[in-house]
């Protein structure tokens, strides 16, 4: 980093979350936002609460992360939880913990890309917090609404397996951007890794339509779709023929990286099969069914998932 | 790391969750916690939500604190926010980054801690997240509720100046900790540093006594102090001999370490002189008057507090 370049460390702590503030919008009257103990909101239950980090060299790398990327996928991942609810997304609240070497424009590219999401996600960043730590790593939680939460433990033998979108994209595009010099960040395959797109509208219409259980992709199709199964305690069968890949991918190992590759954060419901045309009308990105609900075994194809283990990604599980 | 010591990486990831799912108490009927997307909540208006961190190395060091103490110390952090708002803490989500080598026996210890701090604050454990990292870091968020939010923005002119309990002990805990050989953990001090307890019932009782702004201690008395003031655009007279010293700390550098060492998580306040005794006979910790809000000057005995520079803790800047 150039002399020339302001690092965090050089501001300090008090003049960065100034700065932070006046780059932020502020609250509606009546509520509090960032600068006191706590942000101050109004809100009609149910409220949804959840919370998701982001890890310099395990979930992300400069390399090929631009500031912004990071920022805007704290974000993307906590708004993908409240859309696999069936909800809205409200408040954020970002932590985010930076090496003092940090330069400023990090950190004004980190904020500009969480405003954006933010802003796309229709929330309001209301608070957060600055820490020291050796790698960068933000952890972001949000506040949504709901008025019948989608949980993973609803689905019913007969139920359509329905996917949005399409799988596979993200786990491709971070190969691209690991393997490729130079990067080509702009791709529709990287782009579907550094900014990925919360189906929040989605998961409204699928709640609508009577969804039984919804979760969101993050792990890979086999673990998402396990952890569904698992929760509602019914078997599948899934036709592999019939998972959405994305089409930017080659034919090869599409499949795999749907399966197993993660990331993608599109939606997974159960849904009754009469109500399966009237949800994909009312979707805004398509909507493929791709197996039944069984009260059987769960089959992916003609592989029976009988564990968790090795089907997708496990944070801390030693490989 | 013996080998008869289970690691998180040889459990992985789904079953330490599983593990705590099984240690943490369940949700009332209508609500979900952890194990879907978010938690699935029911709440009133008005709402607070903050969220805070600790980073190994930065904010705690393994040599002295137990699992149970970081547990602990995580969530008390974030209900001292809710305590400075006059509110009550309801839900907490703790997001865990570990080295797959930390022992499963260490994230036992600090779930303990976790949840008995949770206990504490009558709040629940709703959800949370696991990740690796190259040293522990935690980040809790926490959703409160009020009636009645007591901002840093609202002191007026002729308000007293009161704090709760007594300041600096935790800077001389913290001390004492990192200096002695063998640690005394269950020493006065090392207690305070360790196991802060946020003043929720003082937090309530003091915005029920008609507090006009409030704020926890946390980064030393002077830079909190200043933080308060500048909200409010007003002045102090704050009397060095009336500030309550930890009476564990020796007498040569308490103010010192009162004034400047952080981490104490008593609530300052600013108080329509005529409630003061009604405050302080509501309370169930001392409450000691230590100066007049005015519209002059910034005065800590004679010295000007003009600019939050040098005053506390800055998480950031380099020294």
């Amino acid at each position: 980093m150039s002399a020339s370049t302001p690092s965090v460390g050089d501001l300090g702590e008090a003049r960065l979350l100034a700065r932070l503030a006046a780059a932020s919008p502020g609250p509606p009257r009546g509520e509090t936002w960032a600068g006191d103990d706590a942000a101050v909101l109004s809100v009609d239950p149910y409220l949804l609460f959840a919370a998701d980090g982001l890890q310099e060299g395990v979930d992300f790398d400069l390399s090929y992360a631009a500031a912004g990327d990071v920022g805007w996928k704290s974000v993307a991942v906590n708004a993908s939880d409240i859309a696999a609810m069936g909800g809205h997304a409200l408040y954020l609240v970002s932590v985010l913990n930076l090496p003092p070497s940090t330069s400023v424009a990090w950190v004004d590219g980190f904020l500009e890309g969480t405003l954006a999401a933010a802003d796309a996600a229709d929330a309001r960043l209301v608070g957060g917090d600055l820490g020291r730590a050796e790698s960068i790593a933000v952890t972001v939680s949000i506040v949504g609404r709901c008025t019948r939460p989608v949980l993973r433990s609803g689905a019913e033998p007969d139920d359509v397996l329905c996917v949005t979108g399409a799988l596979g994209g993200s786990a491709g595009g971070l190969r691209m951007l690991q393997a490729e010099d130079p990067i080509e960040r702009e791709h529709p395959l990287a782009r579907r890794h550094l900014r990925p797109e919360p189906r929040l509208a989605a998961g409204r219409a699928l709640a609508a339509a009577g969804a039984s259980a919804m979760i969101d992709v993050s792990d890979g199709l086999a673990l998402d779709l396990y952890r569904l199964l698992e929760a509602s305690g019914t078997g599948c069968d899934v036709d592999l023929d019939r998972i959405p890949l994305d089409p930017a991918l080659g034919s090869e190992d599409g499949l795999d990286l749907a399966l197993h590759g993660g990331e993608d954060y599109e939606l997974l419901a159960a849904l009754p099969a009469t109500r399966f045309e009237e949800a994909r009308d009312a979707l805004d990105v398509p909507l493929t069914a791709i197996g039944t609900v069984t009260d059987g075994d769960r089959m992916l194809g003609d592989v029976m998932l009988d564990g968790e283990e090795g089907l997708g990604w496990d944070h801390l599980l030693d490989r």
